[in-house]
């Protein structure tokens, strides 16, 4: 419930809150079609609480004080985060790491991160009086627009890659939002939705552009950091496409070391499959720009993308923590699904599952060390594809229904 | 964490805590292969807290000193429960309920309800070092099994009918448990797993006999009235199948009003599929005992039963409420669930959608009044079984990534 301005992710220019303002008027003089946001806004909040709350019944309070909305009520009747940071055990034990934790997304209303993103801007969309919403996606940033819209009122329109995986298309179906499948890329789905926005006066959520979707995923760094009051994170790995949900957990640490709340931020990871990750080389190659991976691929459709969109402020974010990125393949994100879901009880979709590959693949390069405090963000529920978790399990043939096949199959080593 | 004995729901006979003791020796003796279980066993807990608590935080406490177990640290790392009740303003108004609400249990770790069963049983497993959970399903609870098991360290051995859902099937394995597709009916795994339990030694979970699942199911009931302390709830809505969710249901509201919390139970309704209806037809009927459904079946899977082996319970606890049953089609229950997508947000599977339909047929049967405080128990994820979902919305065909495409769509109704 804090007031607020725009800031330039870029060249700091600052604006006031105007519900037609997406971007800053100077950089987005730069802008290319099909390219990286140029002059994304970051939300400046005034009067950040300066102390955490004494009492968990006070949280959900002490979360909105961080969310530029004007009023409580005008978020959607649809809670989104307040999900466990689990202490994985049976993971920590297999993998040799003490001070490990995941943070289950899984469990937001229609099973992703993207939730926190969605319900800010529905919230801002019903602040200004907007009756639809639009925005492109791989997905689930649709699903929990229409979701979270369905709840408030509001009309979803989204475009999605006509590959999406179904059960994404039944679920944002049946919440009743309008879709239009494009038969394309996502980056031809962001760029679609781009234009119709314009044409048809929609309010825009495509996410690296509308400023409120990183404000709205900076709530999984507050939970994470409420969560652990008295112990400094050292480590977060995030699943990265666009890059945005790094730069919203970026922009919660950022909030909370502005307000004196914790020490600084902890380094960021970002994950990215091997065949999509433009952010990763700029990363390891120490460039300034991203390279579009052109024909981008991953079983982690969530990921998938060739030119992402946030990338200017995802590369600034994961700097300034003093972060790093890696990259794994198809096989170690499906190979991880089990693997997770077996020793924590997350049954998480190839995208999110993705961090545990990553994790050991920065363990193996230096780039975490064993006695650290390392939170895994699972962005996404298992659900949603089940295909291909499929690929990593083997379904047993039926048995008939008596005790010596029951027998047969445990000699057999079931 | 209070101590308890068993009652059993028949005799009344009481027997102290024992591991190997799952029904009373004395009604057991009664007891039919493939009939309702007899002699089932309810736990009677000592000193139930006498006051509400005075803040949120002190709530998961609260709820744990009504769970018959020796110690909080014997409950897995999984959160269970604590799942919201939402307020729903859009299908109160479509509804014309000013009163209506929905505990929203698709947000369970694996996705279900059947996550507070597994939750206590596989605590108790725990206590009593036992290293082996089984169960029959036709899918849930046996990925709840799985699910807690495999954050636990419990290894879960599960027999379900060969037909479940894929997805079930899939999220199942990838949480490492030992399935036995069973050629036949959910009945038939349900007899098999008694057998298998019997003969290898595996702690038996299956509902309607482990007296735990029930009182893990309470804990929703317990959230309803925790949440709505100073509202009387007169009606609760329950898919019903074996019957034990709505048992469960019962016994939490038992316990609230033996403690003095609540000042008594609100009428249960059952909501049953019409071609699975065992129970509502012995409701219906005045009957004692229920009539097995020959060749029961149902587009929702978690409610088809033959003989619902917790009928007995199920009966009394419907009646003691005052409470009643309905029945609605497939088609009802398919059409319910993009409709309760559409206005609250919450994407359910067809057994859990089926309350919204089982609602309007018992405001149209007069069962419920509009002014009356009701609350529809969702107890299952919309995403466990995509393909039913699929039946009740129409997939748009892929457009070119065109504003023409755009406008001519939406020219036609889009």
């Amino acid at each position: 419930m804090a007031s607020f301005r725009f800031r330039c992710t870029e060249c700091n220019a600052e604006y006031g809150e105007d519900p037609a303002r997406l971007v800053c008027s100077v950089c987005a003089g730069t802008q290319q079609r099909g390219g990286p946001v140029r002059g994304a806004l970051e939300v400046v909040l005034d009067g950040l609480p300066d102390a955490w709350p004494d009492a968990v019944p006070d949280s959900h309070r002490f979360l909105t004080d961080f969310l530029p909305v004007s009023d409580a009520t005008a978020l959607p009747p649809l809670p989104v985060g307040n999900t466990p940071l689990l202490t994985v055990p049976a993971l920590r034990e297999h993998l040799g790491l003490p001070h490990l934790w995941v943070k289950d997304d899984t469990r937001n209303p229609s099973g992703s991160t993207k939730d926190r993103a969605s319900l800010l801007v529905v919230a801002k969309a019903r602040e200004y009086g907007l009756e639809t919403v639009a925005t492109a996606s791989t997905g689930n940033a649709a699903t929990a627009l229409a979701a979270v819209g369905a709840a408030a009122g509001i009309r979803a329109v989204v475009f999605v890659p006509a590959s999406a995986p179904q059960a994404k298309l039944v679920q944002l179906l049946s919440y009743g939002a309008t879709v239009f499948r494009v038969d394309g890329t996502y980056d031809d789905a962001f760029d679609l939705c781009l234009d119709a926005c314009s044409e048809f006066g929609w309010y825009n959520r495509n996410t690296g552009l509308n400023p409120f979707t990183v404000e709205g995923k900076k709530t999984a760094a507050l939970e994470i950091s409420a969560a652990c009051v008295s112990e400094h994170i050292d480590v977060v790995l995030v699943p990265t496409g666009d890059g945005v949900i790094l730069s919203g957990v970026a922009k919660g640490f950022a909030d909370l070391t502005r307000a004196g709340l914790i020490v600084g931020p902890p380094r960021l990871i970002a994950v990215q499959p091997d065949s999509s990750a433009a952010i990763a080389h700029a990363i390891q190659d120490g460039a300034d720009a991203v390279t579009p991976v052109l024909g981008a691929h991953s079983i982690a459709d969530s990921l998938t993308v060739e030119t992402p969109r946030n990338a200017i402020r995802c590369l600034r974010d994961i700097r300034t923590s003093g972060g790093s990125a890696v990259t794994v393949s198809d096989r170690q994100i499906v190979d991880a699904i089990p693997r997770l879901a077996r020793s924590t009880g997350v049954f998480a979709e190839p995208a999110a599952a993705a961090v545990l590959a990553g994790l050991e693949v920065a363990l193996g390069q230096g780039l975490v060390e064993r006695g650290e405090r390392i939170v895994l963000l699972v962005t996404g529920s298992g659900l949603k594809d089940v295909a291909s978790a499929a690929k990593a399990i083997e379904t047993p043939e039926p048995i008939p229904a008596s005790l010596a096949a029951v027998a047969a199959r445990l000699d057999r080593g079931a």
